[in-house]
């Protein structure tokens, strides 16, 4: 049982987005991140079946820019922040630079194209897969 | 730039879970999952500094277990439930195994050990990332 890694990731898919720039990134997804399109690749499509306009999902994708050799960061990336600990962050330079975005989907395009209302991730990131979010 | 992948996850620690074994493990967080110890690995633990008793994180795991080819499932692993696209569930099995799991921290031992809670993970399991629970 292998349990100490390293795993193998592979795409399901990539985000298609008006961002193409960090410094136009927002720091938070409640800040004002356009709408984008979740492209799933052919091999995967059968997985998004019944997902459904209206419903809440969580992105993960992999932020393929981030550094991974930090520990400490400075919250929101601002200098006057103090140095803290990367988990006690959203910092998406990480270990395992694996991003989470709360979305909700206002559009399906065939088979394999989902329009959701805001994401903070630049075009052409990575997805590594789509959950539901669970009711209370 | 290299977005197509593979990327390759180094686990930053391991869960340590009275849950041994897969019959035992609950559908969802919400079904009484016991408490755990988050232990963190030595060249990881200053990334955990400023995580506090009493905080909400998210914890991201791999499903060391799980199957990877799979695209549509039975819903809670019952023969009854429709088969549908794994993205509309919270199977393990999924193309990237990656658990999510939500969590409040209960006690801090040492550098690098967290208690939490209630985690749905079985002893073992590998732990990729922490990150605080925003507040909305």
């Amino acid at each position: 049982m292998m349990t100490h890694g390293p795993f193998v990731l592979h795409p399901i898919g990539v985000v298609e987005s008006e961002l193409s720039d960090r410094s136009e990134a927002p720091h938070q997804d409640t800040e004002g991140a356009p709408p984008a399109w979740l492209v799933i690749r052919e091999d995967y499509a059968e997985g998004l079946e019944d997902i459904h306009v209206g419903e809440e999902l969580l992105v993960l994708t992999w932020f393929h820019l981030a550094e991974r050799g930090v520990l400490k960061v400075h919250k929101r990336n601002r200098a006057e922040n103090p140095l803290q600990g990367v988990f006690s962050t959203r910092s998406p330079a990480r270990p395992n630079p694996i991003g989470l975005h709360r979305v909700r989907v206002v559009q399906r395009e065939g088979a394999r194209r989902l329009r959701v209302d805001h994401l903070d991730a630049l075009n052409g990131t990575p997805i590594l897969d789509l959950k539901p979010v669970l009711k209370a």
